[in-house]
């Protein structure tokens, strides 16, 4: 099996200013390739230690994977380091710099002189195109004595550019030094509406270690995902290997499944509101313009949000959406009569067939033994249905577990009405 | 300065399956100390590839401290490797052996007879105590010709156990290595509104390798953070030492410099609104609810948010603001018009005192030489300012950037309306 080593570089990482996350998505995603990673290296804006961690890398390691270090800054010593382990020149690649200049230009800026050694590559490597950034990669074949090559692959640290960087060119490259396919794969499902302990309690047996192929569960902020693993010698082999199992947790957790992936719950509420052919508006106050913007994101649908409205206190309330302040000052701004006002006004005001409305969040008291109640509401032509929910914990989580829930309890709606 | 490698054990690690934050919590805790932390390595669990990553971390570092693989099962190598490492036996330390047995004996259950493990140490070692858990760790004093020797500490992987033993033991055991009491203070001052080349362009001696104290230059989705670092005697000569370095960078870059530390855009319009006693409110197409969003979790300041609005279409601003829908047809969702229509009744709509709003952004088309325009308006007692952006890259990326360059332009108008 072929090994890897990633590498990354930054005083801001070594120093713990900042927590390395690319070296992670990195290993990861060389599992899928079948590579094993057996080091991680990080180390400091320091040129003989950078020299000196690419040498053992590339002798230890078959596919050598580093990020960080090809900005246009004086700290930035990547290109330096790779040209000082190989023993090699710099040298300019004119293709690069138009490229680098063409990227300046259409932001309406000249290049400054200093991005010009972002064109700049050891000799006998081949350039990484960067579509999102100034700085391209670096992918350099390193020769062994009586060993295969090791290859060398340098990206930037911002993981948007990397991630794309990858995708486009370092997982083909890779690909294609393997001698037989061998992939591995895995499926996601995502799960809302119970707890861990619950949704494992419904399937007992899914989860065991010896299990194959593997089920893994994880959760984050309430949202629950059970990781399926399979390696096969193609993508199929895999996919068919993982079907029983999909089908086990799709028939035992029903409409707790929302979606599989990269899926979030406002994706499947945009593909239940396209299905439908209906609109929806939104009216926040103590999600304060979080679900419009979760919406927001997810281009598929776009067109069936009829806008939002957030408030920010009755006053608000009765500028933007004609709420009467009174009824604010009565009820109090975490109550339903408060999450029924705002869904309906913002149902009419908008014309959209659904509103869905958050009341303000209750401020929290981790004295009391009960925590005070937090209101969804959702208008349609049927009516309004209103859902409680009470939250312990920081404030901050709460606002992202009532916007969740929020779209939870209209999935569960838009559900509900199709039969 | 003394200098350090941070070593994590584990398949899980190297395998992408778990992220590693023990390393950027032990290089936190060795910077307070005055250590630098030039390395840290990963490696998966390999009993040759564990010898050669601590062979390698005694040479090149003073300290040395590693986390993972104590535990009693079989692929728990630290022991086995430092002893490897230092050419010395395992011995059992009896005392320890008693402790761990105790451990057991409290929690009702006999000892296992594998838990043995965790009480053999390499001989010349100290045991580590670990008030929470059965696995003690290893200080271990290995000397070097010629050079004063290396402190090698092992702890276990657990964070809950690792931190308690880092206070306890491996802290004063590293300061009582020290010949002075120097520690490491960072300072991080956060800049909008340049690039990063540019940045430096306007400050090049500052970003020197060699300078003392040393300034650090990373970017994070346009926001650039330039970062300080001192030693010294204590808090106080530190913050001494960085005082004239930001005094220069804040008499250089002027109101590029929105904030230090954890500050983002929204904290300094939050700050700016509450010292000028004005209200906001927000009309947002083509940034989708982020900067309400933003602005949202700012909690100082929120009494100065008069609500806002998020636009998906011509009819949504039509019926949320009273825009006219011909404007939007006639001029297109981009333009400066409806930027500055958006602003303009979304101030008189919530009176508010100044209303900020986007414009929808623009499609991307890569191959176009010059990228669409996108438009900002912030409406004043004093009239509507109107700015125009131009971006390439990823959609995703533009929203983000479009937001915070709203932010931006709302910031400095604030500034200029002070003078």
């Amino acid at each position: 099996m072929k090994t890897a080593e990633v590498i990354s570089i930054g005083d801001e990482l070594t120093s713990g200013q900042r927590l390395d996350t690319n070296s992670q998505w990195i290993s990861l995603q060389l599992g899928e390739l079948g590579v094993r990673a057996m080091y991680h290296t990080t180390v400091a804006d320091d040129l003989p230690a950078n020299i000196a961690v690419f040498r053992s890398a590339v002798e230890r390691a078959d596919i050598v994977v580093a990020s960080g270090g090809l900005g246009p800054t004086a700290d930035d010593l990547t290109r330096d380091a790779v040209a000082h382990m190989a023993g090699v020149e710099l040298v300019l690649d004119e293709t690069q710099l138009r490229a680098i200049e063409a990227m300046f230009s259409r932001r309406g800026r000249p290049m400054p002189e200093r991005n010009r050694v972002q064109a700049l590559f050891p000799a006998g490597a081949v350039p990484i195109p960067n579509p999102n950034g100034t700085a391209p990669g670096i992918h350099l074949v390193v020769s062994r004595p009586n060993r295969s090559p090791c290859n060398l692959f340098c990206l930037p640290g911002v993981p948007a550019e990397l991630f794309e960087m990858w995708r486009q060119t370092v997982a083909p490259a890779i690909a294609a030094t393997m001698p037989e396919a061998r992939v591995i794969r895995h499926r996601r499902i995502k799960c809302y509406g119970v707890g861990e302990s619950h949704l494992e309690a419904m399937m007992p047996e899914l989860i065991a270690r010896t299990r194959e192929p593997l089920v893994g569960i994880t959760v984050s902020q309430a949202t629950i995902t059970l990781r399926i693993t399979a390696s096969g010698a193609d993508d199929e082999a895999c996919r068919r290997a993982m079907e029983p199992t999909v089908r086990e947790i799709y028939d035992t957790l029903g409409t707790i499944v929302f979606g599989e992936e990269d899926d979030e719950l406002q994706h499947a509420v945009a593909r239940l509101l396209v299905q439908r052919g209906l609109t929806l508006a939104t009216a926040e106050w103590g999600s304060a313009g979080l679900i419009a913007r979760w919406l927001g994101e997810v281009s598929q649908g776009r067109e069936h949000l009829a806008g939002g409205v957030v408030v920010a206190s009755g006053h608000s309330a009765a500028r933007l959406l004609g709420i009467d302040e009174a009824l604010v000052a009565r009820h109090g701004d975490t109550g339903r009569e408060v999450a029924t006002a705002l869904a309906t006004a913002c149902r009419e005001k908008t014309g959209a067939d659904l509103a869905l409305a958050t009341s303000n969040v209750p401020p929290i008291d981790p004295t009391a033994s009960v925590p005070p109640k937090f209101h969804i509401a959702i208008a349609a032509s049927t009516g309004v249905a209103v859902h409680a929910a009470r939250y312990a914990g920081h404030p901050d989580i709460l606002k992202d577990r009532g916007g969740k829930d929020a779209l939870n309890a209209l999935r569960l709606h838009l559900l509900a009405a199709a039969d």
